[in-house]
């Protein structure tokens, strides 16, 4: 079980079969950094080309495809004091006869608090000057290498990760990924010091992170579409517009799951998901929707 | 301020203009009753046909179309001990070429513990015999005559309310509604003593209620969509399918809501619901879907 | 066989259970007239409010719910000299960031030739000003009574028929409507003089008609959406929102119909349908999208 | 203007920046072939695996990102005398609830008459013993290199191209592709005798071509979405779930399309496209969805 301190030098704005910057070990664990999804480092530096640059990929020894990677999400978090957003909703997020009602979009600074974790507006106007938000950063852009030897823009997401904006991907959860090549080859990025769901404005606190986590090879276990496990709930993960149909993958996910491995019927899953599911709203703004179908561990026990 | 006991006799299967059953003054009191989606009262007898009998409409004095009526929910509680669901999860909500995988549903049967405020199976399989789930009661369908005139059946929902399986409609929540006939001729109905999100097998736990409600007529104000208040949160309500046009319905009526009551500029509205914004998914199961927008009180104090 | 002239002196907003207008024999015809989208008649007078005010409905004897009302289209064409139109491209239709590139929509006059069977602009700018059409005229919005006593705004449509807003529905057409009320309860009305594919500026050229129909009660029959047949083709009418579940009721309708009339087997229906099938854009605007499938008659032969 | 005589070896599953098998110039003519979508080639030898394995790319010179590449086709024609499809209907475009009332899907096979140009079930039922279709052969996945450097998997479709599976890309077509990647990189294959609108078997009938094409490269335009002409019609492709989306797309590139090159405003190109726009649905089956918007080349003139 090592360490690895891995310094990235080279940024995709893919995730696909690209060459591995880093092999581990299965159990090995990483700490690294990403920057910010137009390719600004700590120092506000453009280091690499928008959107999402990513580091790695990692390739993890004995990952194969139809494994399952595990990876635990350890450590997220700003290293710089300062994010940006956009400062109108997105278009597609509102009536379309509404939509000229908004004014041009903006890129507006939010100042990090890094030791208190909070941000707020580095110029609001009077009625935000009070507005300070608590930090929850995550990762919006993570994933392994599609299927098919397919290199998909960090842009959008799928079966494989990728730009799904979930604020729910924070330190302390563990994410499941199906493997399509292999060394599964995981790609890391895109940082939001805090997002509301949905990502309507079309981002979130946009951050560079150091990022710290362990990975597991899982043999024998066949997913369709991430999976997750948090202190509270497990939660699958569907990518696809419209929202629907993301919440029909992330559905039909949650029920093989619970199907293969808690051992329950059809009629079993049906009954328990019908009283007792939630669902969180990932994305609403790249070109894959995400979805996000949770049961409470407890309900399970 | 008149509290009023009313005992319905008559049912409807739509939310229209039909003939009040009581007048109401602004600012009374309604304590009253309904019966389930498929016409069984609080001792199990077919009373009405389905779906989802209203009780109502009360005919609220001064109400004109224009004005918004408040609704503020002070007891919703099953009136009986038993309800029933499908037992299986409704096709729109798996990928279609998992569909056939599926049983074919059959109606199944909860006990309902009042006094404990429980739910449980009443004949479970052994690997649900553990679950006991909290009563969470609400009420699933209930709204204003819509516009022109229309009566529109209580399976849908619009700008109007209607059957908006949505579970964050319990007792303390105040619901707002655009007034688009004389007298706005409010229905309630549709008890579910718990659902999950979504209503993904097309019924919450189904059961007669106990209701209690007090209204308001609100003047010069308009509004487009259902709105709530809770004691954490404002909402907005939008219904639609998909759920896109479902989240642009609330999303539109948030902004408008914080534009025209609280004084932010759209620019203002975007910056704060962008990084603070939650949604709730009300229902995917009826032929309009239900996606609720949430702000946190505490944020806009 | 009678043949009715009948002068409309009530106009209905909603297509529902209203009082009947006229009570016909199975068999007869009917000859009547219906005013513009907002009220306008042939001399240009509002005599009703918008949207759509319907002529009918007209109580067929003998046809009873579950049964199927055929409706010949005899005579479709306007009786006045101009019509109008939005000139600007819905909202909807348009990529959500590139709305606000559009200017406020204004209503434009169009000339209609009745004689050549032409329209033109009013007030053409230089590069339209040679655009001659050939007059199509047909009936945006017709229907009978829905399901459980609804009233539905003559704004949207369903299976009962309503505002399609397919350019198909023209002269020479049978269109089959599933019976819900008793007598049918047929309304017709919003005469377009022509219009593109999917009424992507929320109008045709609204006009006044001049309309003869005959009815036919079939019996034994069950049909779940709107069905038709011109001298080419059978079709099936989906009307919902998306447009992916207008195709599925059209599309399932028209399985059904093979099946249950052709005697085609599922696999039968699905070996003609693949390679075979035709489908329309009725409509992209109104609150439920329309589409048609079709199939040529001479394949069916 | 060279033709070249090109026999593919290698065969991509992805559309993307791969090694040119072949370069070509500006203008000049390839006469080549292509496999079915599961690799199947003129002798019903598997040399490449499913999906749509592509025969290319060709790097054309001098194309460079930010052009347009035009490719004429000229010949589209199967070069075997056998093809296949599946035989039921896919799940999506029925209603869920009807979906499990068709059995499961199998391959079959179909007969082409080369020299009479006809397809007939090479074992057909009773039923379907006389169906004799009419040959119309066309491409359903083509393109060139995506944007970024994405290397997208031939089952889906976007802005380059991909799998479309329109039935309106037969010989004498023109299509123009916006470029994305120097020397546009152009994919062909996946050959279909015949299909009727959406594709929804989930396969035209499968074969291998012998295809002709002769590129341009167009300097200074700039477009977002395939467009194309036919001898009738001008017409725009958009490749998005759901088809609403599509529909966006396709229409917001036509009115980009008669703004910039025939110099109609917002709204003379809203006048025209209303009353005469026309809609084919090119797929409804792949994960991304296909909308054809098109205008009469005779009203533009």
């Amino acid at each position: 079980m090592t360490i690895h301190q891995f310094s990235p030098s080279v940024y995709y704005n893919t995730i696909g079969s690209h060459e591995p910057v880093l092999k581990i070990q299965d159990g090995d664990t990483v700490e690294t950094t990403s920057i910010d999804y137009s390719g600004m480092d700590r120092n506000g530096e453009v280091i690499a080309r928008r959107p999402n640059p990513m580091s790695g990929p990692f390739y993890v020894e004995g990952a194969e495809p139809g494994d399952v990677l595990a990876l635990h999400l350890e450590h997220i978090y700003p290293n710089r004091s300062w994010g940006y957003t956009s400062n109108v909703l997105a278009s597609n997020v509102l009536d379309p006869e509404f939509v000229s009602q908004m004014p041009k979009s903006e890129t507006i600074r939010w100042d990090i608090d890094l030791a208190q974790g909070t941000v707020q507006l580095a110029d609001p106007s009077p009625a935000l000057s009070n507005l300070k938000l608590p930090l929850s950063p995550f990762m919006g852009c993570f994933g392994v290498a599609p299927a098919d030897g397919q290199a998909i823009s960090t842009s959008t997401s799928g079966p494989y990760g990728g730009n799904m904006d979930y604020r729910g991907f924070v330190a302390g959860v563990t994410v499941y990924f199906p493997v399509f090549a292999k060394g599964a080859l995981l790609h890391v990025g895109d940082g939001h010091a805090i997002q509301g769901d949905g990502e309507i404005v079309g981002t979130g606190i946009e951050v560079s992170l150091d990022i710290r986590f362990t990975v597991n090879v899982l043999k024998g276990k066949s997913i369709f579409w991430p999976r997750g496990e948090s202190s509270s709930h497990i939660f699958t993960v569907g990518n696809a517009r419209p929202l629907d149909q993301a919440v029909q993958h992330a559905t039909t996910e949650m029920v093989r799951w619970l199907h293969a491995e808690y051992g329950l019927s059809m009629i079993e899953a049906s009954n328990l998901l019908g009283q007792c599911v939630e669902y969180d709203l990932g994305n609403i703004f790249d070109p894959a929707y995400t979805m996000v179908c949770k049961l409470k561990k407890g309900i399970l026990a």
